[in-house]
């Protein structure tokens, strides 16, 4: 039997979408129905009860580990079994460790002893709560170090070229980095690898404190005693468990020794709050510090000359702990085994009421309106699962042991996997697998925001030309033909299921009108959620409906609405942005080179001042992008091919079912067996967390870090993995369009 | 009577300056008999008389009208007789206003009463002296105003298109601006267009105290009670005595009534220091000050929102007092009519060590080296003539009226016009005629550095290499033939040659490595200076032969050594420029009028906050460049044939005088007899100080802020204007090619 689809997939959006077109891997009927399913569900979600719901998952601190962990765990469980869906808790067993001891102290020339304590407010009900983890970065070395204290600004890679350059290294001594600027995992890795023994961050006012706005309880932002906590796990090489990487960590898994885990740090890290660092900082002596590198404490910052000595001592509890990762599902009534997963972490560093109970609450909201749904009969053609992931803040420790112990169901079942986290008044950020920027056009098109009732779509994009730099990137972004999904890094819990598995993967969340300072301090509480983020939680609602059209479409999609024509686009300006990488650094190397060798940086060095100047490094040799190129060339073929074919063709009903399986799978083409260099764990060939800026991603990573590495034969090298990859792409898809 | 001349005027400079070789308008005879001049001229340049120089004139406070600026006068006056020139003071007699009264007090919500007074300190030997000026800003209005104050970040014209999308104003209000960006002037005056009812200027820690470095007298930068005081005069209408514009201000001058003088405020002004703006600051309320508004004071700083209200009350002495300028000759052998004008100013705000005194005291040694050359016979063919002027501060007084009063004869007569000013440690600032782009480029390769040993030229190019922010800007100064010439907007005492009268300006300074807070402060002290800018006075002595050369090269030069190439060049860069700046406005407004006509400058705001968007502004109609580029054509072949003419050519004697009449008052052709719109005192086509940068240059500003400011047909009319002067310029080099 045949039937002919007048499908959608080719229908691109249009900067407004109306009700009468037809959706995206819709027919007219089907289009029509799903619409009218998604006004049910939208009617189904209640801001009230979200913001019943994050004061409820908000009311006690609940790290991993914690009493309030498994509590938290068990109410989400009982939410989402009262809203019919078929739930459970699913229990790995992780380390985790937490502050046994924990001392900062100034020993000369002067004395002062860090205080590392945030002081409840009367304004704020939870702030003074017992069972609040002491502020501390999880994966710290044990350690008890004396040294100098040397200020390395933000602690990154450029940072201590610059104090080489002024004749200081960190060789045995103690680093105090300002967070910002890049993932703080990073500051003690490169401090590490600069040979410092120890490793202080702290917020400056300049960047997250009174500078930036009123501090708290007055306004959002950081007061003088707030601290951010959070991990410092190398997560770059891999997340989830130390102790189990790539297996998940179920009772019995084999562990590693905790000294041969290469993602614990090899030395003591601790962060801390502007009150305490001020006194070491005015202690320092030796030169002062560059242009750029002060903050806005009142004080002349200098890079420290051997006069300021510190001590700082960390002992921890390294506890194997259980993460709770509650499970909830819907079974599909036609594709059972194909699964749209929706997933957001229920775990805080304390209370956390925004990171991540705010996103928590909008996909518990979204599992209410289901719930209601499937009161009316409803039941969606594939599987729903949502996820409320544990022990996401120490390293995602919950998604990346259940995505490893499903490693293979997941690459066979999932079509999607859809991220939420922290939520809040704003603008939609969205990132992902840029396959689906037609489909999220049209989903955006059709969400409202809930301040100025047009769409998120047309929000954002008015925020974007606004803030464009120039009137060139203006003209970009009104040429844009729909929405652009950003590249993903890290920093949730989608890094197992895009860039070890190969899953197509969507990350939403509101924000941009909800800045503050409470990120990872106690003051991350309801109290501060209400006055300062999403006051009537009509962001929440705004994340429900986001995240829920697109479950709902993934679900009910007659051919699912991936166009790699977007993908394709996306990667070739990669491709591009990589040649120009290499092009720019072989220039600017050859120029260098000759300022080096003429003495100019010796000659424009102030003579009074300690001054070592750059030594020459090697040329960049010719690097042939051309089987790049010609992979690319290859995936545009068979990338149009495939729209075209698909969007005209006469389809048997089980072609339809080998065509989604195809289209859901294809992107597990871009893993590379054998990973990124030095960090196998890492397989997408497009997509990882930067080496060294952590959360911040690297599109295709193989190529990009290994020129700015300048190491030039892993470019070669890359290149022929990274085009492999892009031709096997390119092949896989023909296959779809014969 | 015929004879052959093979000059260097075509030698333009190669990187290294040897000896053997033939300077540009000299005869290889005449070059080596030079360099043997200049190699005596040296050696009587001793920095340690400079040391002494400089401890000697700023012993006291000695601004204009004091008793310290006639002793000041009356020693320099003394000096030039004792080094055996023919001087005299030359007296004008000009308004100058010092403060009666001066109040600033916060009234609500608390109050504070500012003290407005510097601290003198152990370290600083004339810190404590009597006879101070109190901290102020001349040509402030008298005033006694209350009003609510409102922060408005570095109050310049953009600073208030933010304030204005957030619904504030500042009509009736009371502003305060921090220092910097631009020259201070702008900011009571913008403030004033605003509706402001009085202004106060101080000085953020961030730009200049304790972020910047160590404090004085620990270290160089401003402590928390130093002042900046400074003239407000609107100087871009004209500068000098606000009461006899365009003449001399001799004692009979035909003056203005006060109160119709356009370039004194209207308002009050009061700078002051960031211990006595921090209680302002602190008390303001209303919106969170914008993103990079913030300085590092710790407080959070908001913009005013009417509870802040200050009470600012200042009463000066309007007296009319003498400007003592010290005029000292030394006749031409040959042509005693053309004149090598020499000059830096003497009078300070308080002892000045570094302004002026530093440039003053390196300018007085050059008098003391050629001295000693009329000692040992030599001669210069030209006549020179040394400045020392008065009441530079106030607003370029003792030079404008000097200038004014002798106007015809300086435009016959003067050849060059070389100024200087505060002079310190580091690299060599050279701003001027582009005509004399060649002839600098040969100085500059001949100076030392005293630091490194090579020439000032390379160590400069080799700090321009090393700070340029591209490989693309590095190539370009590695590809650039010579030494560039800065335009010259205003700031010191060369304006009036320059921009009034036409005469080819130089200004030469070296610096960048004495940063510090002591500008026009009691700090600016032989203390500072010895410890912070020019410890072993070597950059006096490099000032001494920069200019001293220069002086002695232009006045012995056989044809004098200007290359109109050089101009045509850089004009023609600035019209690109200017057609840029067109193109790019005209396409900016387009997309910006899209953008407000979409509405999308509301919907990126936040919607909780005050918001007014722009409105949509008039479209950029079509601009004919092609009569400036036409005349820029015709200025082209004139320069390239004149060049090539007088290299090659035979001359007769005669010839050779009037050749050197024709170049140097070349630059005059550039003059609009009109001036500049709105400010006709201005009439240098090519150069001006900006109206809304101040000291700041603004190069073709005819055309330039006609586009800046919208008013199209001021743009098409004054293309006609500018165009006019370059083609009345070619016509005119054309003379001398024949």
């Amino acid at each position: 039997m045949k039937k002919t689809l007048t499908l959608g997939l080719l229908a691109l959006s249009s900067a407004s979408f109306a009700q009468q077109k037809t959706l995206i891997g819709f027919t007219p009927a089907s289009s029509a129905k799903q619409l009218e399913t998604e006004k049910t569900f939208d009617a189904g979600l209640s801001p009230q009860r979200i913001g019943e719901t994050i004061k409820a998952l908000s009311a006690f601190p609940h790290n991993i580990g914690s009493p309030g962990s498994k509590a938290v765990a068990d109410k989400i469980l009982a939410m989402y079994k009262s809203y019919g869906l078929d739930a459970h808790i699913e229990t790995y067993t992780v380390l985790y460790p937490t502050p046994k001891t924990r001392v900062l102290e100034l020993t000369a020339p002067t004395t002062y002893t860090a205080i590392l304590k945030e002081q409840a407010v009367p304004e704020d009900a939870t702030s003074g709560q017992p069972n609040q983890l002491p502020t501390y970065n999880a994966w710290s070395a044990d350690g008890d170090v004396s040294g100098p204290l040397v200020f390395v600004n933000y602690g990154l890679p450029d940072d201590y070229i610059k104090l080489a350059a002024m004749g200081i290294d960190v060789k045995g001594k103690i680093v105090i980095a300002k967070y910002g600027r890049s993932w703080r995992g990073i500051k003690p890795k490169v401090a590490y690898e600069h040979g410092a023994i120890g490793c202080i961050i702290y917020s400056d006012p300049a960047d997250d404190g009174y500078s930036a706005g009123d501090v708290y309880p007055k306004g959002a932002y950081k007061n003088e005693f707030g601290v951010q906590r959070g991990s410092v796990m190398d997560m770059v090489i891999y997340p989830g468990d130390p102790l189990t990487p790539g297996v998940g960590a179920t009772k019995d898994a084999k562990r590693l020794d905790r000294k041969d885990a290469t993602t614990i740090l090899k030395i003591p890290v601790l962060p801390i709050s502007y009150h305490d660092a001020q006194p070491l900082l005015a202690a320092l002596d030796g030169p002062v510090a560059p242009g750029g590198w002060a903050g806005s404490l009142p004080i002349t910052y200098h890079i420290g000359g051997g006069k300021a000595v510190v001590h700082l001592k960390m002992e921890f509890n390294w506890d194997m702990v259980p993460a709770y990762d509650v499970i909830a599902k819907i079974k599909g009534s036609t594709y059972p085994d194909e699964w749209v997963m929706r997933g957001n972490h229920h775990d805080a560093w304390v209370n956390g009421a925004n990171d991540p109970i705010s996103g928590q609450a909008a996909m518990i909201e979204e599992t209410k309106a289901l719930g209601d749904l499937l009161k009316t009969g409803w039941k969606p053609k594939r599987s729903i699962i949502y996820c409320s992931w544990d022990g996401e803040e120490p390293g995602l420790l919950g998604s990346t042991e259940y995505a490893e112990a499903h490693d293979k169901e997941l690459q066979q079942k999932t079509v999607v996997y859809i991220n939420s986290d922290s939520n809040g008044r704003g603008f939609l950020g969205a990132g992902g697998s840029q396959a689906l920027e037609s489909f999220i056009d049209e989903i955006t098109n059709g969400i409202t925001d809930p301040q100025t009732k047009v769409s998120v779509f047309d929000r954002k994009k008015a925020m974007e030309l606004v803030n464009a730099k120039s009137t060139g990137d203006k003209k970009e972004i009104l040429e844009r033909k729909g929405e652009k999904l950003e590249a993903l890094g890290s920093g949730s819990d989608f890094s197992s299921f895009l860039q070890h598995l190969g899953i197509p993967t969507l990350d939403f969340g509101f924000g941009g009108e909800d800045g503050g300072g409470e990120y990872h301090s106690i003051y991350d509480s309801f109290d501060d959620y209400k006055r300062f983020k999403d006051p009537d939680f009509a962001y929440g609602v705004a994340l429900a409906q986001t995240a829920g059209h697109s479950v709902l479409r993934m679900a009910d999609a007659e051919v699912l609405p991936f166009d790699f024509r977007s993908l394709q686009a996306t990667i070739a300006k990669y491709a591009t942005e990589l040649t120009k990488l290499a092009d720019d650094t072989r220039e600017a190397t050859k120029i260098d080179n000759q300022l080096i060798k003429a003495n100019d940086y010796t000659l424009a060095a102030d003579p009074t001042r300690l001054y070592k100047a750059p030594v020459a490094k090697d040329t960049v040799p010719p690097i042939d992008f051309k089987p790049l190129t010609g992979a690319l060339d290859s995936l545009k073929k068979s990338a149009d091919k495939l729209a075209t074919y698909w969007s005209a063709a006469t389809l048997k009903d089980g072609d339809h079912d080998k065509l989604n399986k195809l289209l859901y799978q294809a992107e597990q083409q871009l893993l590379a067996a054998e990973g990124l260099p030095r960090r196998g764990w890492y397989r997408h060939t497009i997509y990882a967390p930067g080496f060294y800026t952590g959360y911040g991603v690297k599109t295709i990573p193989g190529i990009r870090e290994a020129i700015e590495q300048r190491n030039w034969d892993e470019v070669k090298q890359q290149i022929v993995v990274v085009a492999g990859r892009i031709n096997a792409l390119a092949g896989y898809l023909a296959m779809g369009a014969k």
